[in-house]
């Protein structure tokens, strides 16, 4: 099922292609709940034994357009992770100080260390994404960066870290249906911000340059996935069931300790003889 | 409810007064389980409030003897926590860079910014606590040291920082029960450390520090608490409760957005009509 919304053989795509609207088949909410649930207890485990056996980390990627649940979708899938390895980190203007460096370097700051899950909210990506639209780079700066973040990715593949990216896919309607309730609802209203509707101009001119991007940097080891976003619930367990298959190619497991070597215990061979001074 | 629990007067205590088996007359986990879901959503909404007004922020400090249940108590109180608002921080042994600064320094560093909740796993206490324990400092320089946290945690209170300090009180006999759970489970021999066994004989010592360090920063606005945690259930529905009800102190709202001088509407007040260019 997964394997229609990977992009990993640096192909030509057209979005055009891809429906936002697709479900899969899956009629609502309902029908996936139990498997929905189920694959969130499996993350669990696979987060425990990823941060147990130190060895990995993974990094998961989420671009899209705005409104296109970047934030509810970390929230809920990975809401459930144990946040003691786990991390969302979003990337918004950068400081002088970030932006004095090479592009890649506030995000490489925050990485995930082994045995830690890390959500980009938005990435290095948006360096070829709004700074293109908006022509702040050329085509030429554009490929250069391409170039910089195949690298970078192979860099971060090589120490063990699994990147995960994700493409959340709305349409422009869906969008302004979604700004709509951000102005109507005063529980809401903080979220709204003016430079969206703005932004909504430069839509196609976005698409291309994903499309472009999609081309560059979809490899087998380090594949895009499309999903389709106009259903909440079906991004949610679209976006779960590739997060839990792509942890479970890294086969963890526990590590073996060996205990007959702990040389800590009393003559007894047992620890209950070490007992607290205040008995 | 709460009272009991909370020092807040520079007063002197014996731990040795609060039994850790204490669980307020609640008889189990099914007779708060309702009570417990709901302080989950209001903690939530507690959150989301904070993260829009962006005038507060939310330090919730754990300490307690190893397997009091730190990690515990952050993954199923605060697990439910939008993890780009939420972050949890841990402190292991300092680095070489952090040891050559001030003690404050590391954990300075990672304090919430406004809007976000950070849960330290322990904290800066550990260098009043450890550290006189084995001796490495005298009573002076502990002294000394706990004038800096008053200092500290009243700087950041004057910038909006709420400080929660939690100690999860245990016996030594229920910890004992959990290192030889983890020595006897495959899958939790990996959190076993050999070194929680030696820490286990200066568990008065610990006790000392810990009332010495409470008599000293305990105070009406930055108060401690102290959480019976031989029982995990009363445990996580007590932090629950003391972290809702001092969020509901800073009385939170969303905040107030006039959108009558929105002027980037068009000419009909609507946004409709700033169509995206594919369309």
């Amino acid at each position: 099922m997964l394997k229609g919304y990977r992009l990993d053989s640096k192909r030509s795509i057209s979005l055009g292609d891809y429906n936002p609207e697709d479900t899969a088949d899956f009629k609502d909410k309902e029908e996936i709940a139990e498997a929905f649930e189920k694959l969130k207890e499996q993350l669990q485990d696979e987060q425990e034994k990823l941060f147990a056996s130190k060895a990995n980390s993974v990094l998961i990627l989420f671009q899209g357009m705005d409104c296109s649940g970047k934030d509810g979708v970390i929230r809920k899938v990975l809401g459930g992770l144990n946040p003691q390895g786990f991390r969302a980190e979003s990337f918004k203007q950068p400081t002088a100080d970030e932006a004095a460096h090479d592009f890649l370097w506030r995000t490489h700051k925050v990485t995930p260390p082994k045995g830690y899950i890390t959500a980009f909210n938005r990435s290095y990506y948006e360096e070829v994404l709004i700074t293109k639209v908006h022509g702040l780079i050329d085509q030429e700066e554009v490929d250069k960066r391409l170039k910089h973040i195949q690298h970078f990715e192979k860099l971060l593949l090589d120490n063990g870290t699994l990147v995960i990216k994700l493409f959340l896919h709305i349409s422009p309607e869906f969008q302004l249906d979604k700004i709509k309730e951000r102005m109507e609802n005063p529980e809401k209203l903080w979220k709204f911000d003016p430079s969206d509707l703005q932004e909504r101009r430069y839509w196609k001119d976005y698409m291309k340059a994903y499309q472009h991007a999609f081309k560059s940097t979809g490899t087998k080891r380090n594949p895009w996935y499309i999903v389709p976003a106009n259903h909440r619930w079906f991004r949610d367990y679209l976006v779960l069931r590739i997060i839990v298959s792509s942890l479970r190619e890294l086969n963890l497991s526990y590590p073996k300790i060996d205990l007959s070597h702990f040389n800590s215990f009393d003559e007894k061979g047992s620890p209950e003889l070490i007992t607290p001074n205040n008995s």
